[in-house]
């Protein structure tokens, strides 16, 4: 009868093993948007070169508007801007982001970004390659942490930009709020 | 005797636990190209801005073509395209497809896409981004999903296209298959 | 005695299980750097459109540069490039890559590359699809894979530069080095 218990309870142990190995590679993959294995808060500040100001500007025109509208649709922006971890555009930067956006819509003002933040400080070492619709019209929107290097080797994630501010053609500052899920 | 039956029985019931458990994991990342967890067919339709067709106009070349051959090599185009569920360029669009591409070929046409799908209806809600060559003299060429956000959160996959249409230089349509395998 | 002797081990059998299994997906999901599933090293031939070598040139210059800096910032080129096994230019290729790169730095060259790797041989059927900058005054430099299709279907990995020679304006070559971690 012992030995009957015995034989029933280490049965129930394994099936329990079993049910536990089952799950736990499933769960292993699934990411919770509200847990990111990183997570990154910056601020990117653009400069558009405007003819004149070569010491101040970050980023220029490499093609002009389209007259497909009145929202600049088609310019196509090269930037190397500066990113830091509060509001103000001379606080010493903590990366560097390198890439382009162009304005793609008819009707309102919307752009298309693609870039790299390069990180070269005592804090972080790599690159965040980001890709994606920045919907300007709406107040918060995600982008793609399409894969990394260095510290932040093979990382996916999620960019979301905020626009922070937005002075004429020649200055904007967007929050960029960089979350991992895969980190290794 | 009983006894040891019993323990051998246990034995190989654990082996069997663990060839199981070290078998799922890797089992739960083996992708197969006919079972994706999502997918979504649509088609996608380019109105190249031709300097009359605003109202029409759903694209317009940020950068003409150079001289470097007859296929159009340079020509950059930036697009903001509705995408629908059947082949009518007036059906209901169920997103929008916003990015560019440009033909990169001296012998033929051949073309480069960076893009992201917007959903935002009842059924999804959230964008994919897309980038990939599309070899036009091949019936079907396969892009790669690189991200997704909303209800596509952290996905990638494949994006199948199929060329459906070409109505000389003002219009052409595409079937895009988008599947994808990691699904959260 | 000798039961509970026999408990004491499947108990602790079932338990070094659990250990295994709830390590095993952790595990399965670690990359190192320093064990690719896969490894490719190629070379990437950029021979520059100057308006007169239609017959030799593999890219041209979309967009030209800027006067931001003395550096090309802002110039955008598409290229449809060989990729041999080999430092030489007239090797059989073994792929092409086709996609862009442009400058977008004020005070250097410095690079920004988005393309594709086409495989069409014995060897290799298929594409990868990488992304990144190419911070062209260190010696070695990542960039993401960012996705593939075919034989490389849903990978991942690293793409390391490393200039190997610059002729002048018009030509380059740069050694890749293809790393995958995720290979299906």
């Amino acid at each position: 009868m012992a030995r009957l218990v015995e034989k029933i309870l280490c049965i129930l142990f394994s099936l329990l093993v079993i049910a536990s190995c089952s799950v736990s590679p499933v769960h292993s993959r699934k990411f919770k948007p509200s847990e990111p294995c990183k997570r990154i808060v910056l601020y990117y500040h653009d400069i558009l070169f405007n003819g004149t100001n070569v010491a101040n500007a970050t980023s220029a025109k490499a093609a002009n508007k389209t007259n497909l509208g009145d929202f600049k649709f088609g310019m196509l922006v090269v930037f190397d801007d500066p990113m830091t971890k509060d509001h103000h555009l001379l606080s010493p930067p903590v990366a560097r982001a390198q890439g382009f956006y162009f304005y793609d819509m008819k009707t309102t003002y919307n752009a298309w970004f693609a870039y790299t933040l390069l990180f070269n400080s005592t804090e972080h070492k790599g690159t965040l390659n980001i890709m994606g619709a920045d919907m300007m019209d709406q107040e918060t929107r995600d982008l793609s942490v399409v894969g990394g290097t260095g510290d932040f080797f093979m990382a996916r994630g999620i960019a979301t930009f905020q626009t922070d501010t937005f002075q004429g053609a020649d200055y904007f500052r967007v929050q960029m709020d960089i979350k991992l899920y895969e980190c290794y």
